[in-house]
């Protein structure tokens, strides 16, 4: 199962957003265009305190107007390793730092028209500090008990897929 | 929280991708762009069959250069309700069908650039009968025992978040 690409270029540059068009044959020989966004990938942080309650961040996003609890993240700079990214984001936007900070998984989140990875960590070991934002960057820091998520998360109050699989991956296989 | 948009237009439209980009005033007052991907939603389906095994295809994503395990998945047709995409998407790349399809939770799987909004089912009952797939779309169908998936997620096997959350919801609020 593969594609052989006959053609690419770059269709679309926009201030946030690139469109790669590529042309390609499939295994069985027929011939399509694959449109998609080059993303420089990602970094997700699942920060618990030690009382035991997890940080989250709310947040408007404007493609579907409205708030969204979600875990702390953000683009990785170029050439910058995840792990990097994952302890610069908590910081700047929770101001937490941290000396333990774990992979848990790596997830995909838009295969259909992105190359998106994102890298989700587990931040323990927290230490309070002043939060720094981008400019153009307006949240809320949160933090609730994970038993409370649990509600919310079957209540359909948390939708977005990061923070889903984030706390899911938590429940299942790091705090059973 | 909410952001007051100035100005909107389609900045990209593809063969398969539209890109709108909004000029916005923040609720703090910053001025800034928003661009993402106008999307018309999908349905997702976990088809558990009567000996408890759930059926996935695997299909190669050209954006990733990778083959994935996905839950039977696709896009709504325009003005189509979503269970309906469900029973469709369910027939065309599985073959089975169903008058068991129950709507487990709804996802924002790209809350940074897409509205995208896509609806998990769990589809059970099932009867198998022939497949029909889209043009260009090569897919193989198997089963596996949730067992088995579940040790394939935590080994990052499964990496697809719309098949992430599928699971992870059976498993936790569903097949506990």
């Amino acid at each position: 199962m593969s594609e052989k690409v006959l053609k690419s270029e770059i269709v679309f540059q926009g201030q946030f957003l690139k469109v790669t068009r590529d042309q390609i044959k499939t295994a069985k020989g027929h011939l399509s265009y694959r449109e998609y966004i080059k993303h420089p990938g990602a970094a997700v942080i699942l920060p618990v305190l030690d009382n035991g309650e997890i940080l989250l961040v709310k947040q408007y996003r404007h493609a579907l107007r409205k708030v969204f609890y979600e875990l702390p993240a953000g683009k990785k700079d170029a050439g910058e390793e995840p792990i990097k990214t994952a302890h610069r984001e908590l910081q700047e936007e929770t101001g937490y730092t941290t000396d333990q900070m774990q992979l848990m998984t790596i997830i995909h989140p838009v295969i259909g028209y992105a190359d998106e990875e994102m890298h989700i960590y587990l931040a323990t070991n927290l230490k309070a500090g002043p939060a720094n934002l981008d400019p153009g960057e307006e949240l809320e820091v949160i933090s609730l008990e994970s038993s409370k998520l649990k509600v919310m998360v079957q209540k359909g109050e948390i939708t977005d897929v990061k923070t889903l699989v984030g706390l899911f991956w938590y429940w299942n296989f790091i705090n059973k």
